[in-house]
């Protein structure tokens, strides 16, 4: 009855962040698995992040599987200049988790869910597309298989490049394959979750939240808004908008268009090319998240954050 | 004490509003020639249209000078489905025009008007910027005498693909090198000129005005206006623009922006990806248009109109 | 002491040829697996074909895994008017085969025999590099394992464009991550494959042993040769390079080069672009065949060919 | 009845010789101007070179007009390291030409040729292709007035990269223009300028001339040879190629064939793909010199050489 979900991360405050309102009271979703990728730092650390945040929230019984340690074509780029060397700054969690990761290699734990299940798993990958990838073109029946993948990357703007997200950027070639690759995509881009931001009354709010998943979450917010001072009224949040979706769609607004990736571009590398008005006469296969309800999003988020223990 | 201005147009409908705009009572801009190109249909149309509307607007003096009948490198696209046939479809001017040519070609035109000025002309494109290119690649010295480039193209969406405008996706080579080149540019994208909206009541005030040029430019819009069915509330007035802008700045507003014309992408050949937030670090070589005051620039374009003789 | 190998492959005649070369009594070497990829036909039926190979020749203990169905990134091509609409036409084989594929994905058992071994293992690719590249994005330890590549594909011409061999063509992608990969490799492509025809003198030779491997290779090379009439004085024996190359490595000549693998050229997709003399100053990382004493080449292959019985 | 030829070219060493070839006792070609453009060294360099070879030759009454600074689209590159500083190191020629350039672009000069021709000139370019790309953009018929293009450039393998030789190169987006033009073009490719290179033996031979032109080109190939020291047996005479071919053509050999100009590849710009095959299916557009007679070449020219004055 739950709503079988596997997280595809590289934490990351904002995966974290994403993690935590998954696994609160407010959640009716089933985290069958956490897998890891390469992106915002190296995927060594991106793996001890997730472990760290589930032993923060809770979640011991969940597998943690590393992923790719690079992308699939192109050189790697990070992100730790946004989130501290750790990946995850900011925070005073314990620096090593007490859950380890399971043996398995992401990519098959992606494989062997979706083939063993009834068609109900909801892929929701966060960082870089590279273990999505890679599980579709070594077993392509998984296509099939999933739900559908709600993702956070791209937009009509960018962050890592004036034309390209991070996400996207970090690995376009494998973004390509997914994007290409038929199953039914949900994608929250820079349009929507730069409608998702911890302005300083959101944080206020927030801080005044007494349990350690809060406090955990100011802290994190609190360094994580350093790479948005000047140009924002506060840091964007990215990865729990597809999260935010899958517990309450009603929050958000989209348009089913077509979308590709740009690859070849020396100034648009990484790009998601966003055909609004039907222009290029080829069929849609995203739901494009166009808006969110700013003030139920971040009720929804505070709600979460209340709903874990004081201690 | 006038602007002094070399018009480079593809006419096209919205070009010949553009010079309507330019040579009417309102205006203090002083049309050095016009110069034609292949683009909205091929550059002998083009060409032919830009004399039609000199009859009209009785620029007997001024010389018209055709120029490139192609693009620089890329295979010709053009627009005749937006501006018809003619490339001017929808009025009753005569077919002939009574006004020549001059034998001289536009690049040599140009060349030689800037070479022998003070550096006080502005050059307005608003066709592809294949002139402009090949006259700065056989006479680099020109770039040193251009007062300035107010141009009509690019824009952070595109109408010939999603991330394209027509201008600049027809030679996005020659663009390449305009944006390169060190000029300073001017630059009204549909960002801009999709904010000066032939709606309905407008065009309704438009076609309340009593004489022969705003007679045509009824007929145009008319015409115009039905490639934006559906999508827009009124055709966009996008050639009027930097007229609009060099005879009353202060309707528009811009950002200083580091502008880079793709070339080589798959789903992005011709965009201008504009860097808002200097994130590539490079200088800055365009202003961008904007914003404009819908209602100000509405009021410029009918007080031109109202300024034409009645017979 | 055998030289252990695992042989990648599509077959493909010439991959049946190359098999039967290793598979013979002059071979020294240690088929650990074949692993299959798509490529010339599609992988099911590659798959197929190599059972097939393996019930002539006798490799019943071997196992044969299936791996990628289509490139990584690019949209498929393949070669079935050259070898025929079931890959290996020529030959009357028993369509079916009796040894069945192994349950295991062929990037899993490059990954696991790799990793288990002590670095002594060579890998033979003689189809597009899909697999290969798979695990080493998979499994990046697998890299400082792999004793050599000594595989087949590319050259400074092509046969699938005038620029491009069909095994690089057709997923460059694969090929560019396998080249920058840091793993030992020899390069056997159409410069001098194209030393090692089928001339009618040779097949004439070859058609005189009576067993029936031998007759299945002349079945085969008869059908093979249609596809180089005209153009060449034989079929070209590209597959059985790299074999020939481990049981008798004399018989080569070669340089060290720096090759890289063009991946976004119009007419240059799939390119192995060749610094035979330095000037790109980047280190080599290819050995690259230059040159066959193609009397003993055959020599080996006829023997190879006489060395099984007659029933 | 004298063959009426243009010379495009950038001095260079290996041009001057074309021009002295051109220009000889043995030719029966008449110069109808000589244009310059960027390539070896920058254009003014290039041309002051043309005039001091004029002056040296006594080409008193040809014009010799300046063209193109820099390639059409990207940024410029140069070979002074072949070349020498000036272009012409290695000679003891006056520095400054007395003859002087005229006052017309090589662009215009190319157009009034060829319009007021009978169709009777041919194009010799060798240097890169800036000016006849420009020429053909700003006046589209003079194609068709085009006897033929004799130019050098180009290969099966490149001189400048593994795959690209200097002249493409340097402009491959004018080259790629040229040879979609529709013109008729041969081509001497490095294929065939490296089977005429000047061995020591052919040095010597020529050292023994006595005028000061034949003591002109030996300083000049003494210098000229340095850059091709260990790769090759002698300095390669390219540009002189295509002068021998008008004078003498039965020295060369040729196949007709498709000629692409790469103009996007990563590691393949300015490589020209030649399909000796037909593979491509697309019609032949260029005559691509396959083999010249050394032995006649080298009498051809040393004869050019003998036919200078003494003084």
């Amino acid at each position: 009855m739950n709503k079988k979900i596997i997280i595809d991360c590289d934490p990351g405050q904002d995966d974290a962040m994403a993690i935590i309102l998954a696994a609160s009271g407010v959640s009716d979703l089933k985290i069958e698995a956490i897998t890891t990728v390469a992106g915002n730092v190296g995927v060594g650390k991106n793996t001890v992040n997730a472990l760290r945040v589930c032993d923060l929230t809770g979640l011991h019984d969940i597998p943690v599987a590393m992923g790719a340690d690079r992308p699939l074509v192109q050189e790697p780029s990070e992100a730790s200049h946004v989130h501290g060397q750790s990946g995850l700054d900011g925070t005073d969690l314990p620096e090593e988790p007490v859950k380890q990761p399971i043996d398995q290699h992401a990519v098959d734990v992606l494989i062997e869910k979706l083939l063993a299940s009834d068609g109900d798993i909801t892929l929701v990958p966060i960082g870089p597309l590279t273990n999505i990838a890679l599980a579709i073109r070594k077993e392509p029946r998984i296509v099939a298989k999933i739900k559908e993948i709600a993702m956070m990357g791209g937009g009509t703007f960018g962050n890592r490049t004036p034309s390209a997200e991070f996400n996207i950027y970090a690995d376009a070639e494998a973004a390509r394959i997914v994007f290409e690759s038929g199953a039914p995509i949900t994608m929250f881009g820079l349009d929507v979750t730069h409608q998702a931001l911890a302005t300083p009354d959101k944080l206020a709010e927030l801080k005044a939240i007494e349990n350690p998943v809060a406090k955990a979450v100011a802290d994190m917010l609190t360094f994580y808004s350093g790479a948005y001072k000047g140009n924002f009224a506060g840091a964007a949040m990215h990865d729990p908008c597809p999260i935010g979706y899958l517990i309450a769609p009603d929050i958000f607004e989209w348009d089913k268009v077509r979308v590709d990736v740009e690859t070849t571009g020396k100034f648009t590398y990484g790009m998601t090319v966003v055909d609004f008005k039907g222009s290029t006469g080829r069929e849609s296969n995203v739901q494009f998240a166009r808006r969110l309800d700013s003030g139920e999003f971040w009720q929804l988020f505070l709600d979460a954050l209340r709903s874990y223990s004081k201690s």
